[in-house]
């Protein structure tokens, strides 16, 4: 903060070369197409290596490009737009909300967590943590581990672990418990985020891949009864609040005209 | 998309040593220090200097670190919640909605912003487009155009180009004009984007710089009688919907723990 670097690099190369290869993206390559190599795009447009690469990063993250070893750099299509907050506010698991349980396992939370949830710190309490992945348009585009105390289902806390089922079928009996208690509201936070490894084996992408991180509340009798913590792939999705999931927005981060 | 890459490299290096790094974060290190260079951290932990910009620029994503020519690596204090989302729906331009007008001009918006407002396109019909900023803490954390048809404005429209105002004048006037409007709602998109050059500007960030790109879209009508085009910090900013605003959530994207 406080630096004043833009004031001596008003228009850096690469910044430049960005705009001249999203014209060039937009009338001569379709979607899906893949793209020359480095070493001829540079030529072409007169640039060094370091040059071309800042250029495909800054397209790779307005989801203009992919880019995957062993294939090269694509054209990408479209980002796909993807509700997270609906009119109707209901717990994770209501008909409808697009998620699968894959699995639950009791775990202490991350500290952040924990604090969200009135936990005392250092405590070693656990959790139900219930992982779910959303699947939209055929594509694997988040995963979600849901954070529930066990005071939050005591149904199942009170069933002795001979009894207890594991799995899939553990999390559809948290997730059905959670449905009975009266929820209130809930709030979010988005934020950038890397893909942690097990997140990012469920996105098919390498740990540490640019996420969007949504971090949701649920309040329950003006407490917090559960977290969400959900990753979206940031190169393929665009978050949506209210309606505007079924609106088709292109590219918003790249507006053809500059104002100043 | 259909790769498989993350079945043969489950754990790559710097993914290992990032989670080095980050305990070493939260151990070693106070807000504001500055790292030792890249040099003596590869040779600290023993990896490739490769490998421990990859992990640093991980961290980067995460708004741990922050990295500023001339000045170094530095350890980031937690981010700013930023409300994006309240309650109470208003028009920009609203008693306390945070944001500073900056200036207001007659442009052709973006093709994906007319599409939105449902102008035809290739009409090259103008529109008023205001540009604001916000700022929190004392920081600069987002910058905006808010683009708004003359059909919306009719007043302003009205006055020919003698009388009407220009500057942040202009822009008070166009948000004078949209209160008057009955508002029947809104709905936004996020998705991660790079710096526009003149909002990186406004950001004190190079372009290029990934930002959250949040578009908003305000009814009128059944119409869409503006869009607002919003460019947060994507390092320093969690975007809060709901009444998170108030809550500190400390670096939800790294949890101490791992559930598999």
């Amino acid at each position: 903060m406080g630096t004043t670097q833009q004031d001596t690099v008003p228009e850096p190369k690469y910044w430049h070369l960005k705009n001249v290869l999203t014209r060039a993206l937009d009338t001569e390559f379709a979607v899906g197409e893949i793209l020359p190599n480095e070493r001829e795009l540079a030529a072409r447009f007169g640039v060094a290596r370091a040059t071309l690469r800042q250029a495909l990063e800054q397209l790779e993250l307005e989801g203009r490009l992919q880019r995957r070893r062993g294939v090269g750099t694509t054209v990408a299509p479209p980002r796909v737009g993807v509700a997270v907050d609906h009119a109707a506010h209901d717990w994770p698991g209501a008909a409808g909300d697009g998620w699968q349980s894959v699995d639950c396992e009791s775990t202490v939370p991350p500290a952040a967590v924990a604090q969200l949830l009135g936990l005392a710190e250092d405590a070693g309490a656990e959790v139900f943590a219930v992982r779910r992945t959303r699947v939209t348009q055929g594509q694997s585009v988040a995963a979600e581990t849901l954070y529930v105390p066990a005071a939050s289902v005591p149904a199942l806390t009170a069933m002795s672990s001979v009894d207890a089922p594991s799995g899939p079928a553990r999390a559809h009996i948290v997730l059905g418990e959670l449905q009975r208690l009266a929820l209130e509201g809930e709030d979010r936070a988005v934020e950038l985020g890397s893909a942690r490894a097990d997140d990012a084996k469920e996105l098919d992408r390498l740990p540490g891949a640019p996420v969007l991180v949504v971090t949701t509340r649920y309040f329950v009798d003006g407490a917090t009864a559960a977290v969400s913590m959900a990753t979206y792939r940031a190169d393929t999705c665009r978050l949506t609040f209210g309606d505007a999931g079924d609106v088709q927005i292109s590219h918003p981060a790249e507006p053809v005209g500059q104002l100043s």
